[in-house]
């Protein structure tokens, strides 16, 4: 046994309702006087109801925040927070919120509160990402990881159904890669562990069945789903959880091939995010999975499946993810342009060696029946 | 699901000759130019061949750290620290060693690196601990938890077998007391589910059978048993890798009554502070997995056994750990003032209400037969 491994100083505040019970204390506890509140068009209300005990405080509002943090968006977001000179970036939303306060923070050197509305993980991470013509770059930066973190699940059960399923199997992705991702170490792989146990928790409550029995009148008080019925449950704590954790997996571990590629696509190709890694995931585990059987077996146990890569397509087909790249956004045209630009970004650290045709038959197997 | 999580900026580097191979560049890494050693005489030759590659930096060697940390030599450590002028602390030893570090670290504000000989985990934490006038006081200070920590299973390998099998019980007590601690929360006690599997693995590689195992000239080289035996072994590695995880799982969750019990005894009655961990351990556990047997069965699960009491008793007794408090030094007169020191702490936060009824009660059962 050899390995190294590294821990940074954040807080988490995990609880529903905190992000009107804590995150004024949180402001606080951070000495912040100078309030730069960073989100997307779709949080505005929220964020300008979360920041009122503390208005004062704030010196500046961006709220253009978009998905795969576009350069231009984020060069705005660095020129208004040089004019307001804050003391402290609050993200509200998804990863595209706390991507651009990122890019700030690493340009600045503000520290961010986080407060995520989706599964993405990004405030348990230093990763940052921008997308600049078409190309998705990203770099790791100690200033970028948020120092605080609050969890409020009543904001992540508000997401759509469709997006929820694919925020948390993008979840899930972090965690599974982080299993063979070059940094991994015995503590981000028992961390992994607990994130895909409650990960698949979580996605196992809001599936079709669970969703059902929660709707049903007489499990509406006591059975723990229900989450996107309006219902607070168990079931978005647990995804909430299993998200933060993936993500300080990921932080810890390091990623891989399944990164590299969504990253490559989603800058290329403008394909949503979470939907993507959803996709993408089962076929990256099917390509590694004969080559770390270990690994395979706890992936499976996790999942409380017979075997890994069955149980992740049965848990993804369970909740109705996403299956093809076609289905979110791909054209056939692109898939050799998908090829080569994930090849161009090889040799990389994987179970298994992985050339051109692998990346191929992963793409092929990925983008659905036409191409097959 | 409702808690809290910190994590602090700590690097770990675990490996075999580490403290050969590694050493010097973490002691570059953290930019350090005067060094200050702290050690016990037991070590002290080691760490004298330890510092030989960075000699030039060390301002100050003292060797002089004893069990429990007295007032009077932390006192000492101290002063010979503000006279050195370090801007490094590097111990190395046990609990000891670091305990003392910690001391100056609190007092001095210098940063720690350490090097642990045992399996106190202290490591791990920011508690330090002192004993002034036969009375233990601890305290929790963020300066005092080491920066980077260098786990070498070849220094833990040379414990005698006796203090390894009580130091391993001690770290499995920061573990299973982390699961009802005060800031237990979900990633603290998936962490101590790592770290007690970690431990029984190891300390099931050390028992009698183990041991007898590794000796067999057939398994000299293959069986991951024989740590005493001087054949570096995978239960050596796993009884650091858990000892480690369980300092950290206590500093993510805190202590409760079976730490405040030892700390108490620990300092009023100069009793070894490993052995008696692994006497009183079984004892509160009795007291506590009743109350809550979702914990219980967890433990259970994590050392492989049917429940988690007897498992713990079963493991203890496998690896011929002290069993009494009267077979580690307490005397039969003294357990009256024992019952009172520790009654005289309460109340304390512990899942069963516990009076100095319970405190006799577990004291009584931990002394022995002849109190019984």
């Amino acid at each position: 046994m050899e390995f190294v491994y590294e821990t940074a100083p954040t807080r988490v505040v995990f609880g529903r309702g905190t992000v009107r019970t804590a995150l004024p204390g949180e402001i606080d506890r951070l000495g912040a006087s100078r309030v730069m509140v960073l989100t997307g068009k779709v949080h505005q209300s929220l964020a300008h109801t979360a920041v009122t005990p503390f208005a004062d405080a704030v010196v500046s509002f961006f709220a253009d925040a978009e998905e795969h943090v576009p350069a231009p968006v984020a060069d705005r977001a660095v020129a208004r927070a040089r004019d307001a000179r804050p003391d402290l970036l609050l993200s509200l939303g998804g990863g595209s919120a706390t991507g651009t306060a990122k890019i700030v923070a690493r340009d600045l050197r503000v520290p961010i509160l986080a407060v995520p509305t989706t599964y993405a993980g990004s405030e348990a991470t230093p990763v940052w990402g921008l997308t600049r013509e078409g190309r998705k770059e990203t770099g790791e930066d100690a200033a970028v990881r948020p120092r605080t973190v609050v969890l409020d699940p009543d904001l992540t059960d508000q997401l759509p159904r469709t997006l929820a399923v694919a925020s948390g199997i993008n979840a899930l992705a972090h965690a599974v890669e982080a299993y063979w991702a070059p940094g991994a170490n015995p503590i981000s792989s028992a961390m992994a562990d607990e994130a895909v146990r409650a990960l698949a928790a979580g996605l196992r409550g809001v599936g079709p069945e669970g969703l059902a029995r929660a709707q049903a009148p007489e499990n509406a008080l006591t059975d723990p789903v229900g989450v996107w019925a309006g219902t607070p449950t168990a079931a978005g704590e647990q995804l909430l959880y299993g998200a933060y954790l993936a993500g300080a997996t990921l932080a810890a571990a390091g990623s891989g091939l399944h990164h590299k590629i969504c990253h490559v696509l989603g800058g290329a190709f403008n394909l949503p995010h979470a939907a993507l890694h959803a996709v993408v995931l089962p076929h990256v585990l099917a390509l590694n999975a004969p080559a770390v059987p270990a690994v395979a077996g706890r992936i499976a146990r996790a999942l409380d499946a017979d075997e890994a890569v069955s149980g992740l397509r049965g848990l993804a087909a369970s909740v109705a993810a996403p299956r093809t790249l076609a289905q979110i956004g791909l054209h056939f045209r692109q898939l050799d342009e998908a090829v080569d630009r994930v090849s161009a970004t090889l040799p990389i650290d994987n179970p298994r060696p992985v050339g051109k045709n692998e990346v191929r038959a992963v793409l092929t197997a990925a983008y659905g029946e036409r191409a097959a």
